[in-house]
């Protein structure tokens, strides 16, 4: 993406990049069937759960002015609206932490001021938010969001694991609250005896750390070695919102021995009672907010338009992260325009507003991608079983694959169609290579060579089911929340806040700041297991001290950020503290850093030095090499994580014994070193091993210039 | 070992070994140094734990005239004298549950009849052992142990999964009563409150489930990735004691809001208050029982005998499993000798007999195996590491390794010379190979090509510190628990079923028959996994079906050996339908199954056929191909658990890449298949490379006969 700041340039851009594959939005989305409500159900869950959280906390600081209902309510209108007109429909908005702190701020100062009070708190809120719409359209227009790039990494990342230490933080203290007497109770009831609340904080105990060991546990099911593989499916897509029911059953297992209250439930407010949507009206108390206020609202709005705009950005950035290979584009500008739009909405119906959501949206790409993943490997194991049922040779074989890889290959009208030949190049060469191994092309295959599976499992890059249904149905879905409050009172807050914590772990994987993290307290002997488990490159070329200086630096400044989110009215603004990183990154840390290794560490556009040419010949000869062996492989059969460490082995001992680079060995010293003799293997290789091969342009990259 | 039934032939033959290797046991113990305290704390724990608990079930079942501290006397002073006396050290004694059940039933039958009554129980018991202690005498000296290699795999490993089982229905019965009012206890106090019961139930589910997950995993902490190495080695050798320390610790946590007796504890007497040892004086009781109680007592003593003889044989066959590659010899008709004279002295001293254990005496041995293999490899990397600094070549490297491996190793007088040269052939073997591949045995080595740790790892076969200390310590720490009593009332006794869970856990891998069942639950896909981590060759020999027949036809026996548990007095007897396994598996099962796969599920010595002459050609090419590739193995680092697949990859990479069988690759069927094409390695091969060289006799096999 350029840094274009011409009015509206960011804007039209992003609309016409969106609209070419709007249609497609929807019919791919339609066409997955039944398979997308797995990613739904996981996000809906992943959106409804904090937000009715977050509302309740809204409702006590507010002395019950909004309400778990309007949170529900502006999460399910916003997501709609976006999912249907937005421009990056993989970014979920919610109703989030910033916003219920900024509210609560507000609602003490309006409660003080004779003019204001509590009848007038929303009304002020609409005129906030009118500013605060100002502000986000002036920024939209001007094409603040070009500078996204300038948010490395190092940024992302941090503001990723604050988030998720904002969660664990929430998770403890939720508990840590099931020991003690909420504020609001009745002190005198039964349940509030020494006795049972010792009783209900241990229940609560059993009940979050069950919640989360199981759903983690869960997720993991697909890589289970036990049952079959549709129930294994089955407990990976659908075991978190599974697990809150069972953990939900087992909370009514004591019931006959226990008083009502034990364990504490959900409290929300009844949404069909009177009253309980005053603040649709709250056009008509704008007009009597007193015009000091009115002007005054322009402060706070100031601060909500930037976090906003941070947060919307980051989590549409951390959505479309690299490794995940986008084919469709961005739509940063578009999307903060719109956001003005449902900020104003919100506002003037008196319902705090939502913005995009951390760790949520990365959530959703991650479920998207696995679902993507497992619609174009059925498709292609179907193709190949008919093919082997017909005796077709393996170049038959690999042209039926191909016909059906390229029919469910996202037809974008804009796309390079050297790109798109290139993704069925890759695939035709791996199967060729296969092919060549089986020592025979035209041979009819059977499955006792080909292990259909196995081998499409190989052929498959990591790619996104990109579309706008998931998001759309989840919105309606937290939409429907608000109907079923009766239901969701059942819920202990125990489960909540082990769903909290599991939010926090599952955002983790993936953050390369983390992995660092635990990269220092890993044996030096077991550092190489990194590059084993992460594929993160920096391990090797980056030496340790410099790699443990630069994550103890981003640790530090990670504990200052979080300790920013104590101070009652500043916290609101640690987005600053993080935005403060950009010239951080930009002026301050390569006068510490070795160019090559911050840009390993931390990979910045505006840095990038131009791609080293990749050698051809060698490529394909160490293809040959794989396919030598590529049978052996076959044998073991699904060795899942362990599959690119076994094909760098295999790469290297098929290299060795071939008797490349055997006389030079014992010169080349055993780490740092590169080229096709270093033990570790070039990054080129690796990533070709993945799937993902260097000869391809990044679609996306190139989409956006 | 033959069967023979000359008289005291076989108790013979058991003291000439063991007295050779007498000394030894002794001074290899000693010079272990500290780290024998590993695996004496491990055993002292999995040994007290239990007979505390089944202590405490004794003191209720027969109204205080047994308690804790009989059992624990009793475990202690068979302990100290087993380990000093007794033939194999790696038995573990102590006092087990059917030994508790036959006290309870046998105090339920003094207590009705008036002229035995209470008072004279003890002294009845004391007949009941004398007679035992006579049919043990006579079943060790007519060599009535030669029959226990009838006991086959599936005898032994079904009694070591039952005993799990009753093991974990132990830890599930105690859990559940956490939340009952125990019997004997004054119903009124405050912590038997509902309220309090409840609390009390879900603190004990919190502290046991605590206990379980974190004791689990410290087990694994040696292959941890992160924290040093030798804080692995600290949790892993600790983890489970230091475990039941700090749940203990967490368990006063909330003293100040709880009632005393909350968590509960373990209720023990007072072995300092008078009338403790009222037992001693037994012997003068013993004239007062009238003489048909005398008579009568045989029949009692014929099933104690039999149970005796089956636990006390199976339990030193299970800790002496050829997996363990044990170097000195069996004793079980000796030790059965000893067993009659322990039984017939806590007898006279009015203890309860304690007899050899599962699952503590397999843990025993596996736990010795891990610090012999630390040992050794310690060892081994520092001589490298000097010859590394000092500049040695690869051939010097070798020839001080091997030194020093000479050294270590077990010096039995009475061993087959061949059999030590050809331990040290091993050794040599695998580094001139390693030696080759470098492509120089005479240059000086450095650590960026010989990876000391990694390599020396690979070098070491399985091996076992086979010593008498650390079950001479473990008996004293035993003993010391009586003196302790007072502080071991402090552990909750919920952490007390969280132990019996993880020691019924803990007992499980390693048995096949535990792993056969859960190849039935294994997606067809991944059942190739099984070879991998179980080095389980009947997955690739025996056809599916015919596993899972097996498999299914033990389940039920499993079952009904269980279920006979539950009778009152009968399921005492249950060893009894064990032993009837050997006819069942002599004359039935071969009626059902081929020999082949009989042999292959379950080796029966008395079936078994000559061995395959195996093939040097093919080995020594074999190991060529190994050697060539050793090098990127190294680069690689520590692969852990995937190295024997690994292994298996890259030879068979080797073999094909060098062009080996790739003529005749397509026809050969994917599985079942045998030979050097097959695409499953041949045994000999795996064994190979697990260290265990198909070419070395069985050593142990070779000394009993």
């Amino acid at each position: 993406m350029e840094e274009t700041f011409v009015p509206l340039e960011g804007i039209k851009n992003d609309l016409r990049g969106r609209l070419m594959c709007y249609k497609q939005d929807w019919t791919s989305g339609i066409k997955a069937g039944v398979r997308i409500l797995a990613p739904t159900t996981y996000i809906f869950f992943a959106s409804a759960i904090p937000v009715i959280s977050f509302g309740e906390q809204l409702e006590r600081n507010t002395e019950g002015v909004l309400t778990a209902v309007q949170t529900l309510v502006s999460t399910s209108i916003c997501g709609i609206i976006h999912s249907i007109i937005g421009g990056q429909p993989l970014l979920i908005l919610g109703v989030a932490e910033p916003t219920v702190i900024m509210y609560t701020f507000m609602f003490n100062f309006a409660k003080e001021r004779p003019e204001l009070g509590r009848n007038l708190f929303l009304g002020w809120t609409g005129w906030v938010c009118v500013w605060t719409a100002l502000i986000l359209f002036l920024l939209a227009i001007l094409g603040a969001c070009s500078i996204i790039n300038r948010f490395t990494r190092i940024a992302g990342e941090l503001f990723g694991m604050l988030i998720a230490m904002l969660f664990m933080q929430q998770a403890i203290k939720g508990l840590v609250d099931e020991f003690r007497i909420p504020k609001r109770e009745d002190t005198k009831s039964i349940e509030f005896l020494p006795s049972w609340r010792f009783a209900n904080g241990m229940f609560a105990l059993v009940l979050s750390f069950g919640l989360l060991l199981t759903a983690l546990k869960s997720r993991k099911a697909r890589s289970w070695r036990y049952g079959s593989g549709w129930l294994r499916s089955l407990i990976a897509d659908y075991g978190v919102p599974l697990m809150v029911l069972v953990w939900t059953g087992v909370s009514y297992m004591p019931t006959a021995s226990v008083p009502n209250g034990i364990p504490r439930r959900l409290f929300s407010p009844n949404p069909w009672s009177p009253g309980a949507y005053d603040n649709w009206t709250v056009v008509k108390d704008m007009v009597q907010v007193p015009v000091v206020f009115i002007i005054g609202a322009f402060i706070p709005a100031t601060m909500i338009a930037v976090l906003y705009y941070f947060d919307h950005s980051v989590a549409s950035q951390l959505s479309q992260q690299k490794e995940f290979n986008l084919r469709k584009p961005s739509s940063y500008h578009y999307d903060l325009l719109l956001l003005g739009f449902l900020t104003l909405l919100c506002g003037l119906i008196g319902i705090p507003p939502a913005n995009g959501v951390i760790p949520q949206s990365p959530m959703h790409t991650k479920s998207l991608a696995t679902l993507k993943h497992q619609l174009l490997r059925n498709k292609l194991v179907i193709t190949a079983r008919k093919s082997i049922g017909k005796n077709a040779s393996l170049g038959q074989l690999y042209g039926n694959m191909q016909e059906v890889y390229h029919q469910m290959q996202t037809p974008l009208i804009y796309q390079d169609p050297s790109t798109r030949a290139q993704g069925l190049k890759e695939l035709k060469e791996t199967t060729i290579q296969a092919a060549t191994s089986m020592g025979s092309v035209d041979a009819p295959v059977d499955e006792s060579i080909f292990d259909v599976e196995k081998e499409i499992d190989d052929l498959l890059p990591v790619e996104v089911k990109e579309q706008r249904v998931s998001n759309l149905l989840q919105s309606v879905m937290v939409g429907g929340c608000v109907a079923a409050m009766p239901i969701l009172k059942k819920i202990p807050t125990s489960v909540l806040w082990g769903y909290f914590a599991f939010m926090a772990i599952e955002s983790l994987p993936g953050n390369q700041f983390w992995e660092r993290i635990l990269l220092l307290f890993t044996a030096p002997s077991r550092r190489f297991k990194v590059l084993e488990d992460y594929h993160a490159t920096f391990v090797e070329t980056v030496p340790f001290k410099t790699i443990a200086t630069f994550t103890i630096f981003q640790t530090i400044y990670l504990l200052i950020c979080f300790g920013l989110t104590w101070v009652p009215i500043a916290g609101v603004m640690f987005p600053l503290m993080i935005m403060l990183l950009v010239p951080v990154r930009q002026f301050f840390l390569p006068k510490f850093f070795k160019g090559a290794h911050l840009q390993d560490l931390d990979a910045a556009e505006y840095e990038e030095q131009t791609a080293l040419p990749f050698n051809l010949a060698s490529q394909s000869e160490f293809g040959a090499g794989v396919s030598h062996i590529g049978e052996v492989q076959r044998s073991i059969a699904p060795l899942q994580h362990q599959e690119v460490i076994l094909r760098a082995v295999l790469v290297r001992a098929s290299l060795l014994i071939l008797g490349w680079a055997s006389s030079r060995r014992s010169k080349v010293p055993r780490s740092g070193a590169r080229g096709p003799n270093s033990p570790i293997m070039p990054r080129e290789m690796r990533l070709s091993n993945r799937g993902i091969s260097p000869l391809k342009p990044d679609s996306k990259q190139q989409d956006k210039k």
